[in-house]
């Protein structure tokens, strides 16, 4: 099929393992693939360098960056300097909980969308290994595809529009497993909340303990690059 | 009341006459207001400085501006500039639409919602001199504003949150008239879609049209500085 009759879709793109594997899953099932990364004030650049190190060995027809300064917002410890990185897991909503994040990063690729004309928007979320943000649960999923719906062009005109979450049900180590399977290096990709500008993980925070876990389970080599020992 | 004692709202300002209305209108209610505009790559600039000089003339806590670049999508006579700004009425929805924009103006608006605690966000949407916009019809609010409480975490523990649109039954005449009624200058205001730098309103596109009819209709004088004669 020729690049041109593939339908297209937009992939939100961290450059963290979940979000790399939607994207090498969309490939994979035939997409023309748009991928859509937000610098949102972010502690470190590595997770955007990852993006795009993912978006090239995926062969996205684009990758973008928007840049959004909601970290002046503060409020989250992932873009307020003056709230530390939690290194124990936590009850309830994590400090690593960035406000309203995915329902910005979706209301973006929603622009991108209608622009395109694609009818699908990807997004890596994940209701097991999901760190307890409100903004993973299938429910807010849902509420979005319906908003999304009532938003757009598109939807007035009475078509349809999805957001696929390809990883909703799956647990770290079956994510990992799926992305291997489909020929993606995760050396590529960066998880860790506070890796430094090359990318090297601290190994503590939330999102590495998580991210660990996963390639135990799973029974693969981690090719993560850790700055402490485990 | 003390400033402290006042709930807190945020609000979205475009430094239009619409959502200049609905901040003076929150502050008449006993709102203490957090004015929010979005920089998103508009063609002109003069909309954010109304912005500027209604936030400070309507006494908010804060104002703030957020740059998106999502212009760079392009798909509208607002931020492509190889797309020219309709001067006559036309059918469907208008080039003019922005995709996507009122779903992150709102998310945006959300995000600064969790940080402040505050639980209502207001916005000025119109059901009447909407100019056929998706996203300025009440079904899309409500598809919002249970996405919000999905989203967030004052949501998940259980307490309200609502997005405010006082305009969304008001015909344009309607509007200006509540605004006068509480002070309200509106020279301070733009809605022209190309303005000069000045802010000297252009009198031909849809927004200068709706908002002559206004003030005719209001019958009161038009304070608006228009570059070519009615």
């Amino acid at each position: 099929m020729s690049r041109d009759a593939e339908p297209r879709a937009v992939v939100l793109l961290s450059g963290g393992l979940d979000s790399a594997t939607v994207l090498a899953k969309a490939r994979a099932e035939g997409r023309a693939c748009y991928a859509l990364s937000v610098d949102y004030g972010q502690r470190h650049r590595a997770e955007l360098e990852a993006a795009a190190r993912v978006a090239r060995a995926c062969g996205v027809v684009e990758h973008r960056v928007v840049h959004v300064d909601y970290g002046q917002f503060g409020g989250s410890a992932l873009t307020d300097a003056n709230i530390a990185v939690p290194t124990a897991p936590s009850a309830g909503i994590p400090v690593t909980y960035v406000p309203a994040r995915n329902t910005i990063m979706l209301a973006l690729g929603l622009g991108w969308c209608e622009v395109l004309g694609a009818r699908e928007l990807h997004i890596g979320v994940n209701a097991i290994d999901y760190s307890g943000y409100p903004d993973c649960r299938p429910e807010f999923i849902a509420a979005f595809e319906r908003l999304a719906r009532l938003a757009t062009k598109a939807g007035v005109e009475g078509e349809e529009f999805r957001i696929r979450t390809p990883l909703q049900q799956l647990g770290k180590a079956e994510i990992i497993r799926l992305g291997l399977s489909l020929g993606l290096d995760y050396a590529d990709t960066v998880s860790c909340y506070q890796a430094s500008d090359e990318g090297a993980a601290c190994g503590a925070c939330d999102a590495c303990r998580l991210r660990r876990e996963g390639f135990r389970a799973a029974g693969v080599a981690d090719p993560t690059r850790y700055r402490s020992p485990s």
